[in-house]
């Protein structure tokens, strides 16, 4: 899969897919490092072990240095390299372009991407703020009537576990919800010695666990559930307040306030503890930490009806726990539904059953879907606008936390 | 030791045995329904498994229906049946009264068995209110002083995983604490037929899930963690708002506010989700809820600290799983313990490693417990103090969540 | 529940259960040891917690050294104490004789009872050898004629979820049986530094882990599959061959042939590994050892049919796994039962759903239907005559090993 | 380093790229069924995510139908269709033959490939008899001599919790070995009407359950433990043995003794239990099914030694447990370690801690290893020195099969 052989195929898909083969899509990529890396695996695998409408090409990957970005490209397999975006979105071999940067630039690549007529998807958290968000929203729904189609990157909704039980769901064998219980648990952050990354860092992430992880479980349980929260409570923390400066770190992190030598301030959060109520009035609580010592990436989701229950967790990603709660008492229980058989979401393009996928096939999954709503003409899942809601909910969450956790409503 | 009476007691009891058998403490239970029956077999059995400085003697059993209470007693294996529990009180051959009861009788038999000079056993929620609470801490006190002992029935802490938690948190292998997330799930009330009992009704039960299972989670937090609540937000829900009245339901409900024809209001809480921070920070989470499918009995206990985590689920209560985060990343990981070792809690009275205890051998390590406390003139664990702290966590909860979940001091 | 209570109480039910209480059965324990503790726990509880025909008396216990079975009998609860099992066989106020003797005195101890009248109940395995077995059997067929009762103590039958699965099996919820595989590790043989115990010795114990552990399994398995093995093929091995001397080991020991200075020859298995077949063609593996370093009870089950699958470990003996395969395979897996609901087997005792049960209650649950088998004049079970089959086997497997693990018959 | 022709491939590649870019190894593959998709993921992935001596090429996949073979092509990314396995091997433009064809063809391609100077990688098991592997592992080592490597496909080493595990028994962190058990269970054949494959004949797998999962299981058991079987017990069994003829099966198999019509007999085992000693005296049980109702793929793996155990569950393949007995029994306990950290085999290519891999991994981890062998000169692990021992352990098991499971020793 060489970058010459990609860039012929780029080529023949544009001139329109001669002699039966599927058209292509060029994608081309904002963003090179763990999330770069992630979409890179998706991009060239999704093709692979899907039948897809149209295959998607790794164009062009782009990146401020230029010596690094060039060792990306050829890393992951892009044809080309790019280090100024407006240049990545203006290429006529790239009709998607996948913003993997921080969420600070997310609104300017992604609006810029839009009003140029390209297909967008857009890694979560949508956007630093709410009305960043809703600019690009809008830019989302004029590119819509255009054809166009902009997603967000909730990759978690494509585990196949969290897909197939968004089925179950609205299939009603959970019946009427009444809890829905989710925490995002890591412990990065425990060491007090771990650097000051822009992860760290307000102006760059927006916010801390609630952003990074929060953004996360905010969606998927709102996806499961097949409805908003309309409102929260919320308690934040910083355990730890200053950090060491990463080596390189700017000058204008080093005069930050309340830095000591060396080190600078954290300015978000640790943690956030929220609880919510959903449309229906079922109950919700939420926790996203990195300071959960232990917990690598223990994403876990239960949701409690009236007729079943759900669980879930992410370091156990190919198992769904489920509760039949019409079965006699006598004989039911949490099954392990092992999430690799045929019917499965997904499965299609993978292993028999019993045969582990991991992490990044959530990738590979929404390439497979974003090319399907590209092709098809079909809203994608999740949207901006949905992308936009979990903003509202995080800025809600902000909210209440700065007001002694009264609970505050999230707009409609 | 025990006062004149129970010398007395003793005396009877020791006339046709051995001169080297130990005492024996005559106890006086109030109530025997499904805490009876538990607190009986924790009676019967813990001078037979430990080597108590005295053996407890069922002496009486007190219950309003005279036939009822003469076949409990004849079950359970209670020497004497009573039906006024101010005649218990006024036996001689009772030294320690057993407060097995709803809690809107807790504080009048606990204060006048105490005035009585009786050691005293009060099943939780100490009561139904803080001013209750209060009273009988202030009757324990003066009780104190006088050399009885008052203790209030949080069981859960004689689990012997949770009794070594609290062991390996003292010595420090957590390190400072960050989180406490707690939840108790039952799914009981899952059924909206099921029947409107007393522990639906605010006026005996005093609040829902939260008294019953909350109750027993604040507890186990603040002794687990070493420190207490010192604020909380809190949202409570009752989802399902009528229900069955239960066959031969008193008049005053049937004409209760609300009540449809055959059905009555139920005036507790289904549900109750509240976060909060320990005095040292830390942030806990909490959920009591009876309305979770499939969930049977999970109290589940996790807290993460800088130098390491615990975890516990009631439903595997035999393991502690034990995270030592100055392990090398590689070789780290939540360890299962199987607390059935010889050098664990209470194992001295029971059997070879591996094999299980069960739920009732927490009331024998609270008989066990109780017995050495007035024996040695201790302070018993809990104490009424502690039961009392916990109903002012209780009372800012049940504020909270009244004053839309604004963070609600816990008065010290 | 005094001594002279218990006496009082026997004496009234010798009378002939005046004024509608139940009637007594006086038990006569051999033995109080580890085994004989768990059995006092049984006789003690399962009249308070079950509604039986009698009611179990501790009539006596017997114990060679006069002083440690007085000991004993205080502690237990046990009425009178006797030092020759001839005489307890005796008392007229014992009707049940319960042996926890080490093997090589059962069949001995048993016939004896049996013969002067008495139901006998034998702890596992029922002999050390089979032509003891038989002895024991013909003398139980012989005092079945007479009305008595005998019955083995394999307990492990009566763990809630084991007697539940055997209902499951029974209704047809596997189909027809593939697989059983069992396993039972422990570990307390790992260290060589471990003495000589006389479970160590062939002459006391008959055979190492195989009968001590294996035995267990074997009639597990038959028990549950509801038909017997056939054949089988095993492998047995001594890691440790010689092991420090007990303080105040016997001379005799000492000069066993291979000890070194202080140290004994080991003369059974520390572990047995058989695979075999069932009556049915079924395919069954079998490893019993106490060199498993880490596993404390690890007795685990897995039977799997042509319908579904059951999984079981003692070490989590609250649950059962349950894969039912005529579910749609989307939605099938193993389920997690809590064998604590009120319509599993033994729960009536017990208490609410999901709170857990322990090791002993499985003597608990011997007690009561032992009691059941007399008062009805039904066949208990397991009988002697079930572990005489289980002896064959296990005679089977050692003859097996002996010749090189080629596949030898069981007789039936 | 490769060869002549694989400078000229590399050269070619390098064609339009950077001159400091790494050279190319072009892959030729026999065979694109289920193993072919897996090998396909592993060569197009293993030059993504690892810094690779040289960048693995898909030159040129083989099959015997034309228009199959070029659409296998097509998905799964390789340049060349071929449909004869000779041409594959003589393309200048390939330089590692993998073959992934049933088993019956394995010795002709591999000799073949090695004759002409190829590497090979081919799957397991090695062969379908003795005979064949030893042709095979003489063909390897006479290549060995002119620097060509030949690896044997056993793909779960290469799960890294797998690798990890050996590198502690290496470290000695388990102590001598007591116990290996191992079992691996699927469930796919239950189903009675599950058809004839060629997975089912023993013409062209050679047998059952046993060369299909118990050569991975043999294959683990040996790695980890570090010594080989030297003996034998076995069972094995047909439980369903006609089953219909799949859609256009050959004339031949209908003519097959003892066929039903439209059925065939199956010819293979569906289950192989089997137990037997490791050189250093240490006991191994093995369990090899495709009747285990509800396991899916249930490769479990547990060993025992004197300072600790580990075990391991395909089905949830990023864990490891491990126990390590020179911890205090108070704390000690089976750990779950996520094997995702930055210090554990192969997780350099990977995710941040706990984000999960999956079963195809191991096969991306395959190609890297064999990159780095050819780049190196070294020997590659697994060698087909080491699939022959295998094969030969797999011998013995059909041989104390067919002798009444008596024990058979592994030659060396």
């Amino acid at each position: 899969m060489a970058g010459k052989e990609e860039t012929e195929t780029g080529a023949r898909a544009e001139a329109g897919t001669a002699s039966g083969a599927p058209p292509t899509l060029g994608v081309g990529m904002v963003g090179y490092a763990f999330m770069g890396a992630a979409h890179s695996q998706g991009w060239r695998t999704a093709g692979r072990v899907f039948d897809l409408p149209a295959r998607p090409v790794l164009a062009a990957v782009c990146g401020r240095d230029r010596t690094a970005v060039r060792a990306a490209a050829d890393q992951h397999g892009w044809a080309a390299a790019e280090t100024d975006w407006r240049a990545l979105i203006a290429r006529d071999d790239v009709q998607i372009v996948d913003i993997c940067t921080p969420g600070d630039s997310h609104a300017e690549i992604a609006v810029a991407a839009l009003e140029a007529g390209k297909h967008v998807l857009c890694e979560k958290p949508l956007a630093n703020s709410v009305a960043e968000a809703e600019t690009m929203t809008a830019a989302a729904a004029r590119a819509r009537a255009r054809g166009q189609v902009a997603m967000v990157g909730f990759n978690y909704r494509r585990v196949p576990a969290m897909m197939y039980a968004r089925r179950l769901i609205a299939e009603g064998r959970l019946g009427a919800l009444r809890h829905v219980r989710v925490t995002y648990l890591q412990d990065w952050l425990v060491d007090p010695e771990f650097p000051l990354t822009w992860r760290l860092q307000r102006q760059h992430a927006g916010s801390g666990a609630l952003g990074d992880l929060g953004a996360h479980i905010v969606d998927l349980a709102q996806f499961l559930a097949g409805e908003p929260l309309v409102g929260v409570s919320a308690l934040t923390e910083t355990f730890v307040r200053s950090r060491p400066l990463p080596a390189g770190a700017t000058a204008g992190l080093s005069g930050a306030g309340g830095a000591e030598a060396g080190r600078g301030e954290v300015t978000v959060d640790d943690a956030a503890l929220f609880t919510g109520r959903l449309a229906s009035g079922a109950l919700a609580s939420f926790e996203a930490t990195r300071t959960a010592a232990g917990r690598k990436n223990a994403l876990r989701v239960e949701l409690n009806g009236e007729r079943g229950s759900l669980a879930f967790d992410l370091e156990r990603l190919n198992e769904l726990s489920f509760h039949d709660h019409t079965e006699p008492a006598v004989t039911a229980g949490f099954r392990r539904i092992l999430v690799t058989e045929p019917g499965h979401p997904y499965l299609e393009g993978w292993w028999p059953p019993g045969h582990a996928l991991g992490y990044e096939h959530t990738f590979v999954h929404q390439a497979r879907d974003l090319v399907h709503a590209i092709a098809t003409g079909t809203d994608p899942q999740p949207s901006f606008a949905d992308g936009l809601q979990v903003q509202r909910v995080l800025a809600a969450v902000e909210e209440s936390a700065e007001k002694n956790a009264v609970y505050t409503p999230v707009p409609l």
